[in-house]
């Protein structure tokens, strides 16, 4: 794959080079000659002969050898130019650094897709424009100003150059790992999140992904790559630009749409990302996940000297949904037989001072507490690294010895060993021991849970995956011939909603049990239908013309005589006419009366970054004041179904309490599934309102029901399935 | 006040001195040596003659000049008998290290109660037991085996050795700022966290006071103490223990009971605490607090070079309830008169490279925002400290001098700046003198946003004080006659529950608005009551032996004529005969149905540390399954009634919807201030229920109450009004 030609380039062209130390070409030049770049480095420039000893060439089209990547430091409007040349010379990619393009509104968006469309004429991928650069580290091909940064085995994806800066800065200062590759995604104009992600899955040097990102261009088609990346190598993701302000300050250095929404969150777990809301825990999250084994069981103990750090992370990891099985009689009674009397040893284990005065304890303790089988992993808190500091040198050699010996259990046990160490900042030789060891360490007690948390979650997710097949469902619906109808009548006449009876009707042809309507033009037609329907009636007004029918005075309910029927008529109509004196008047919708159940509501919309999405929630105050609904990403499993009915807060109202019936879950799943299926069958579709949905012990009924349509020139990407 | 011959002791005791050094005894002398404690250290021990130089004592009462304080190392069962040596000495105070008391269960804390007699009886107050022991930073007391601790302002009270160990590491590495005091507080026996609190409010060596609690003795007198003490010096309080595995853990530790309920957090939060769940965040809350002005407008800005960490901010700091407001027009000129075209200037403000060049320009847009009126603070992220490392040498003397600018600014405008920096680790000197003009430094952007957000929090507090009277509010209220009579009543019949036509008549007592219903003994009693009630009734069993009246077949609803009222009564006595036959069956209540409105809850109970508290809620599924209610340590002020109301998530249900009309929060406001005065009035009130109470657009009813008396045995402590 061509990719492999850009990110381990054998060659480089510096589009820009100059002798200028002021310059970024000339400082591109400097840091490849520096950090030993193993390929051939061209300079290009139109007169130099020579840049920091190298030879120059006036254009990449006269560079006698083959040129894999060209990194382009001019300005924005000469880069057209350049790219015909790069054609012309058979160039594989292109980093282009110059801003100017889609993050400065409509123009520069025209400008970005007219150099996209140019470069694939050319056969040219484009990394950018409006990005730091690339590094490879392990080729040296270091295009970005960075320095210093550690060479190891984590991806990292940014579209920020000061969160690169932070994350490398923070590998070199605080971890012993570091970074296989850094790309600066910048606009996505051509290579997008989800091609990088997929040369990383394949990459061998690269054990995890570490992604900073504002806004996603292509948020399906990341989270279809993300679904097959995340069972082979975990990704860990910080989404930032939640709220308004900080949308505004994202938009304003990055191209694309930014916002974390409920949607996004859930989205991107589904795939098996972590996703990180802490700034501070990235690197940390993308560090313990390439070091150590994921926890499977989701069960930990805590190892500590003295309560007030074990009391504190207890309460975190319980919050972070971990549990804290107690210890088994056997590995407690293992662990008195070592321990002082004033240890606790339920867990958390509390040496109690035990280790004052021989801190290899610290490792006995861990091995006992590893070997019970009801614990999954294991986080040390407090003091370990600080007895030699604080004691005596002597017991440094200690700490060392447990060091060693903690190392070799975490590989033997394949259990991890996260440790928490307020000596963090001294350099205790322990310390480092453990980090070659691949245990991670910590000096916030926060940091070191939820690194643990974040184990905890990915070996969850790996424990379930068969079961999350949403992402690799084919998402092709057959539509049908008289579904398809009444959207084709409705585009003919012009319009973008379908009447109520129309999407009924549309929800019925695919199986939906939607209350059993029909449309009276007449008084007397609306009494006759009364008659047929077993109960009293609600009439509605039936006017393309009129999207919110009580607004109008066009409902009336439980009407169960002639009479009532017909001065409901008489009373819609004419409040219809005073309402929208030129509404085009269908007739009156004639709807039996549902019993009482519990209300529902159903929605479908598209999501600006992932696509269609649906939304399920108890109705009325639950939905409209309490905003309890939970979202997916379409399509949706059956699974999926289940799930979204009970993660709602209000669940428990569903499944029946002292004097109340469990309501029919299945109906509901499957009400889901046939809004998923429609929302793949008809493209038209652009949102869809099932409100109330009337849920019984048995059964469910659609009681009202809007369907949208997309505006007929909309250019909707045509939806993906799987690549 | 003795206090301040505990905490400013001019001469010590060590009883248990040793020439053992592995002994706390020995130890503690020699740290006070080492330490240079101004006065003088008497070692006691009964055999040894000299220690360290120092000269020995059998006892402390052989000890020839006075002694303030002793420090107390040896184990429990040898306390009493020095107690009441040091007693007839007259000594003021002891530390007791020992644990071995109320953190060992019932016996223990039958051992710790005769302690704290014995100590009153001599008139010594008790720090501890079970504590780590006091450092007084001033006079170099230090009774703590800790060394290093950096002196300065900030009072520390913690529950455990080692988070105290922690915050006191943390602000050696990487803050300016030390402590006054350190105070173990151990098992609260004698002295109480309200008692060093108030100790801290006079100290003029104290700028802030920073507490680690895992559970507190005396929780209202805290509170109320905390409610003077906060206006004058800021309180920082994080307290552990949340989950039940945090309980088992500081449990095991510390003799109080442990937990922090929503109702302590929101009562810390009204008493102007500010309550931090992070253990990372809390020594930099404390940290900044002391150093820098609170900010009164909840109004920031941010300055960054490079979007990524301002976007980050941005969300942050929107997320813990700041506003950043986009910049004046004058502001935003001023700005771009100094920065280059790519920088954006609306808050965040990106300098965008401006300050590659010359990092004094930090100084000078910093001067520019905090000029605008519209901003209360400014949060500076990202690289600045960096630019001398990164660039070039000669620009660390630009960075020094926009630091003394910035240090200066912050002084002259009273508006405070925090400094996030990804070089803290690097040490630059630039820092340094941020920290000198105490402006904090961190290089967590969470910690620096977190910090930014507490200043807010306390500006917010500071601002309102006025408005918050909870807590010195007299709690004293009369009873009635006629309600203690019914009290009284059933006290003689050995009834702990009132029933519902008492419970009511206690309550329509007060004012409350309760539903008019009679007691019918008979059926033609019954049948008259329904007829004098105008609409349909309900009849509900009364039965002191019968608790849940539903469960019983005790409950008839909407009765609305003779035959149905007849027919209710006969099935309704049946049913609770069936149910309970040992019954004592008072006969059967007639209340008139309430009309359609919403469904309130109103209880109240005891807290186990902070005494009466109040609940409220929107009734049936939002209570129940959401959870959605609001609390307060009672009494109430009409205030924070109205708060109560405001807070539940389902308030915009009482504020009227398009179909709705609002309901009479008025009224609500109301029954919750009797509910306070109720529970202020009789002590021998254990809870409240009052559960439905339906509240229309005008007016409420209690459609049904419960009252809970006391156990007569139990022994509560009085409740306490300001002392």
């Amino acid at each position: 794959m061509s990719l492999d030609r850009i990110f381990n380039a054998e060659s480089v062209a510096i589009v820009g080079a100059s002798r200028d130390e002021t310059k970024r070409g000339h400082q591109a030049v400097k840091i490849l000659l520096e950090e030993k770049f193993t390929g051939p480095i061209y300079p290009v420039h139109p007169h130099e002969k020579h840049i920091l000893g190298l030879a120059c060439h006036p254009r990449v089209s006269a560079i006698p050898g083959p040129v894999d990547l060209a990194l382009i430091t001019t300005p924005a409007a000469t880069i057209p130019a350049i790219l015909e040349d790069c054609g012309a010379k058979g160039v594989a990619g292109a980093v282009i650094v110059a801003g100017g393009f889609g993050e400065m509104g409509a123009e520069g968006r025209e400008r970005e897709n007219r150099l996209t469309d140019l470069a694939r004429r050319h056969g040219i991928r484009l990394i950018g424009p409006n990005t730091s650069g690339l590094i490879n580290l392990h080729t040296n091909l270091n295009l970005v100003g960075l320095r210093d940064a550690p060479r190891g085995d984590i991806a990292l994806l940014s579209q920020s150059g000061n969160m690169a800066l932070t994350l490398i800065t923070e590998a070199r200062l605080k971890s012993h790992r570091g970074f296989s590759y850094y790309i600066g995604v910048g606009n996505e104009a051509d290579m997008k999140f989800h091609e990088y992600l997929a040369f990383f899955e394949q990459d061998p040097a690269t054990r995890a992904i570490l992604i900073y990102v504002e806004g996603m261009r292509e948020g399906r088609r990341f989270l279809q790559q993300a679904y097959r990346t995340t069972r082979k190598k975990p990704v860990i993701l910080l989404k930032s630009g939640r709220s308004a302000t900080g949308k505004r300050a994202a938009g304003s250095h990055t191209g694309a749409l930014a916002g974390m929404s409920r949607v996004a969150r859930g989205a991107f777990e589904r795939a098996g990302i972590v996703v990180i809301e802490n700034s501070d825990e990235l690197f940390p999250a993308a560090e313990t996940l390439a070091s150590l084994p994921p926890i499977r069981s989701n069960r930990v103990a805590i190892l500590a000297d003295g309560g007030g750090h074990a009391t504190i992370a207890a309460d975190m990891l319980t919050d972070l949904g971990l549990l804290l099985p107690t210890l088994s009689a056997k590995t407690q009674a293992a662990l008195r037989r070592i321990l002082p009397a004033a240890a606790t040893v339920a867990n958390p284990v509390d040496v109690a001072g035990g280790t004052d005065a021989d801190p290899s304890l610290f490792a006995d303790c861990a091995r006992i507490i590893l070997n019970d089988p009801a614990v999954g992993g294991l986080l040390v808190v407090g003091l370990f690294g600080g007895y030699g500091l604080r004691f005596a040198p002597h017991l440094s050699l200690k700490e060392e010895d447990a060091a060693h010996q903690m190392g070799k259990l975490v590989q033997k046990k394949k259990k991890p060993i996260v440790v928490h160490s307020l000596y963090t900042s001294e350099k205790p030789h322990a310390l480092d021991l453990l980090r070659y060891y691949d245990i991670t360490v910590y000096d916030s007690l926060e940091i070191a849970c939820k690194v643990v948390g974040v184990l905890a979650q990915y070996g969850r997710y790996l424990k379930s995956y068969p079961a999350k097949v949403d992402f690799v469902m084919d998402w092709r619906a057959k539509a049908r011939p008289e579904a398809q109808a009444l959207i084709t009548q409705a585009r003919q006449e012009n319009r973008h909603l379908l009447l109520e009876h129309e999407a009924k009707a549309l929800l019925g042809t695919h199986g939906a049990a939607v209350s059993t309507d029909t449309l009276a033009r007449t008084a007397d037609e609306a009494v006759t239908c009364a008659a047929r329907a077993a109960g009293p009636v609600a009439l509605k007004i039936v006017s393309p013309d009129i999207l919110h029918k009580t607004d109008a005075g066009g409902v009336r309910v439980g009407l169960d005589d002639e009479q009532a029927v017909r001065e409901a008529f008489a009373d819609i109509q004419a409040n219809a006419r005073a309402f929208a004196p030129r509404a085009d008047i269908r007739g009156v919708l004639v709807a039996p009366m549902a019993g009482p159940g519990a209300e529902l509501i159903v929605g479908t919309k598209y999501d600006d970054q992932f696509g269609p999405v649906i939304m399920f929630g108890l109705g009325g105050v639950l939905v409209e004041i309490l905003k309890d609904v939970s979202f997916r990403v379409l399509p949706i499993s059956l699974l999926s179904a289940r799930r979204m009915i009970e993660e709602i807060k209000a669940y428990p109202i569903l499944s029946g309490t002292r004097n109340i019936p469990p309501y029919d879950k299945r109906a509901i799943k499957r009400l889901l599934m046939i809004c998923s299926e429609i929302m793949a069958a008809y493209p038209d579709i652009l949102e869809m309102d099932l409100n109330p949905v009337i849920v019984y012990p048995i059964g469910l009924r659609v009681v009202d029901a809007r369907i949208l349509l997309k505006n007929a020139e909309a250019d909707d990407p045509p939806l993906q399935g799987p690549a």
